[in-house]
């Protein structure tokens, strides 16, 4: 096998699972190659991955140690997402009246979610989380996405208890959006408890929900250590959650002018 | 830039985001390189992704044409994935009484999933789907996984309807498990009337939800052009649908003696 085409091989191996660890030996193995070749084949991958622009490739010294890849996006990319998914928003045909908008179609397309997770995976890189948490139903994609890009498991609370959950732990709370009080659910087995969870979730209006996530787990004794949510609403200015990062934040849904008024986090680049 | 950097940034682009186009200048562009130069680093390419087992590059020829990334995944692999899945099905610590499994780490669980998805996106990648169909919970992770791969749009079917829908179809169903009425709902702006669908969900037994799915997305005119299942239960044999691709099948739940039988479903390889 030429260097060009094993290098390339490493590089496709190595992004189809992020975060995951791989031994040299293991493309030492899979290509019959020794240890010098497959450690100057790796440097140029380095190499690759760099001008790709998506992510970099780390490697972990030590026995047990290896390459890995690191997903990533460069703050060019990361502001052509948040400009996509503004221009999207801003779509007159998405005003549903009540100042809602339609955002399902966003939300359940892989390639806009994958950049939104790119965004959330730089930032928590380094939250130490064990899991992503969410909530039923429309922030699944983008939590599951970037649990894919971070190797992590997924917490999905559910809004009723199932019996194919098994045991489960249950609260009250408060939503933002009324003074109704709704119910959420965890199962008992969906992470060890002790453990560390980042939440993601499509969109936060006054962090009724997030909070009650945030309860549910300290509940199974999980830790929050991030809050990621791709839109968040500017009003209520006073949120029931003092920490977290918004992609993008969604001001005056004005349905008599047909204009959505939506402003890009400046955090991000 | 070296040839075994262009070659390796190619793979990681293309497997960043399968099914999607990329042009020769693109790369041209990008890499500041001679058409010939790229012409020759992508035939480099081709092998390199071949020899990592997971897809393989595919040139579309004419003035719109480029090449692009399938997904794949090698008999052997499938296999793996197929057996992984069956060893974590039969630990006995899932049974949960009333002959349920618990599940949802398995299919809360990107590595595990994207397994699952990469033989439903092999098997179903020549059907002309225009979208990847679902209903909620458990099953949104492997669908959209599977939509990512194929690069499809996704569609969850809501057990309520929500004001964030917009208008919706509602149709009344019976699942299979009990003779109770459940309704399940789609937004009309879900997907364009006249599209194709591919059915994606975690768990089927008596087969009354997909057969519900199947109507609800006939009544916004999309038609059904795959169904693809993790888990299909053996009993009942009679399924309110005829035609489905389920990765294993589960039998008998054994709670007295810890048993759980599954059976990989061996049309995979």
């Amino acid at each position: 096998m030429k260097r060009s085409h094993r290098v390339g091989a490493i590089c496709q191996i190595l992004t189809e699972s992020p975060q995951k660890l791989f031994s040299l030996n293991y493309f030492c193995d899979k290509f019959a190659a020794a240890k010098s070749s497959i450690s100057e084949d790796i440097s140029a991958a380095k190499e690759a991955v760099k001008a790709s622009g998506y992510g970099y490739i780390e490697t972990v010294s030590g026995a047990s140690g290896g390459v890995r890849y690191i997903s990533d996006i460069s703050p060019e990319k990361a502001k052509e997402v948040q400009n996509d998914l503004c221009n999207m928003l801003r779509e007159e045909s998405r005003i549903l009246g009540g100042g809602f908008l339609y955002t399902s179609d966003i939300m359940y397309d892989p390639s806009i979610v994958k950049g939104m997770a790119q965004i959330f995976a730089k930032h928590f890189k380094d939250a130490g989380a064990d899991y992503v948490a969410t909530i039923e139903t429309k922030g699944i994609p983008v939590a599951f996405m970037t649990a894919h890009l971070l190797n992590l498991p997924v917490i999905v609370v559910r809004r009723e208890t199932k019996i194919s959950e098994g045991a489960t732990v249950s609260i009250n709370y408060f939503p933002g959006s009324s003074e109704r009080l709704q119910k959420m659910s965890i199962s008992k087995r969906a992470a060890a408890p002790g453990s560390k969870a980042l939440i993601i979730d499509d969109f936060m209006r006054g962090g009724g929900s997030i909070k009650g996530i945030a309860e549910i787990l300290s509940e199974v004794e999980i830790e929050v250590v991030g809050t990621g949510v791709a839109i968040s609403n500017i009003e209520p200015k006073k949120k029931k959650v003092s920490n977290y990062f918004p992609i993008v934040y969604l001001g005056n849904v004005d349905e008599n002018n047909k204009f959505v008024e939506v402003i890009p986090n400046s955090q991000i680049y």
